[in-house]
């Protein structure tokens, strides 16, 4: 059972159905997501399973570090998209495993920059509902557990335009032949349209999230 | 120098500027590629590298299908796209030489069925300038070498129509997360319409080209 928001793209939504999951949807502006799955787990004697705010998701997410680290080797700088932040901080936790030395930075929407504020005053921010094509990453804050994590491991949070990150995930849709969805080309967007200093430096993108909705292409193309 | 269709798609002509390509455009109604191709080579010195009907470049094509058999083991079927015959005729050889029950089947658009004609007549059949959104597989018919390599090695050739090679290419585009070209999805196309019967047997399948021109994604949307 997936509670998913009301305006996810509708592949995302067919394809969840079409891998044999119930949805149950929930308005971003008046509903409590937490809320509503403490509610079914009641109701219905399920586990919860949060998108980000939990050690095991944290960990997960950050296996893809983990395997990109492994593959490639040392890196001095590792960047990934920022939404609740467990992408972020699982791959903070790789990178510091495996080469202490690699800075990890995260990428979020302009609109929605809770991450960068709550890192540079070191006290939890959050946005409400922020208007970006990243709708990935429209959480309202970092987790409790992923915001300390953040605090530790993460040099620094960066932020990109909508304009500068459609840009950059048509580039990689059309020279990488990979589908990313707009949240996932967040960390691509800031190195692609210099939002750090990348010369000579071995740096590592993360892409993730590939739930594109096609029938926006011609508006994207247009904010682009 | 790359000699290229007037009608290619903007993304494909971009690209192979960025790269470092000097274009020749040529119309496909009025003039002739290769005559192109061989008076450049003449008046500058270059050496000409044909598109498929060449030993070398049929082989090149065929490491795909090589590497896919050294990766998964014996199939029972391999399907690939079919235009010029390259990739079809070297993935055939590939087969047959890693595993010769395995049946290779190309696959070309409906409105382009030269190469089924050729098959089955066992001569040489071609098409002028086809309708069809597979613009890779326009072709005007195999090549002298692919032809014979098709008709000693390939079992079978099969066609898709230009509305569900659109509905397969935004499949794999969704599910799959790769971006590739409605000509690149033709071989997925007869497998997911059912075009063979598949049932209990292990199927290859080639994706090849993903050259897409996002401008066209709501005309394409309309004709899926």
């Amino acid at each position: 059972v997936i509670v998913m928001p009301g305006d996810a793209p509708p592949v995302k939504r067919s394809a969840t159905l079409d891998y044999g999951a119930e949805i149950v949807l929930y308005d971003r502006e008046r509903d409590n997501r937490e809320a509503i799955g403490q509610r079914l787990a009641a109701d219905r004697g399920l586990a919860v399973i949060p998108p980000f705010d939990h050690p095991h998701i944290v960990a997960g997410a950050g296996t893809a570090a983990l395997e990109l680290l492994d593959e490639v080797g040392a890196l001095d700088l590792l960047l990934t998209p920022c939404g609740g932040g467990g992408l972020l901080s699982g791959s903070s936790l790789a990178a510091e495993a495996r080469f202490p030395g690699c800075r990890v930075i995260g990428v979020e929407p302009e609109a929605g920059d809770d991450a960068k504020r709550s890192l540079e005053t070191r006290e939890l921010q959050s946005v409400h509902n922020p208007r970006t094509v990243a709708d990935g990453a429209r959480t309202a804050s970092l987790g409790v557990i992923t915001f300390q994590l953040v605090l530790e491991h993460v040099s620094q949070i960066l932020t990109v335009d909508d304009a500068a990150l459609l840009r950059t995930m048509f580039f990689v849709w059309e020279r990488l032949k990979l589908v990313v969805e707009p949240t996932g080309a967040l960390a691509a967007a800031a190195l692609l349209n210099r939002r750090l200093d990348a010369r000579g430096r071995r740096v590592g993108v993360i892409l993730s999230g590939g739930n594109v909705d096609f029938s926006q292409v011609d508006a994207w193309r247009r904010m682009a």
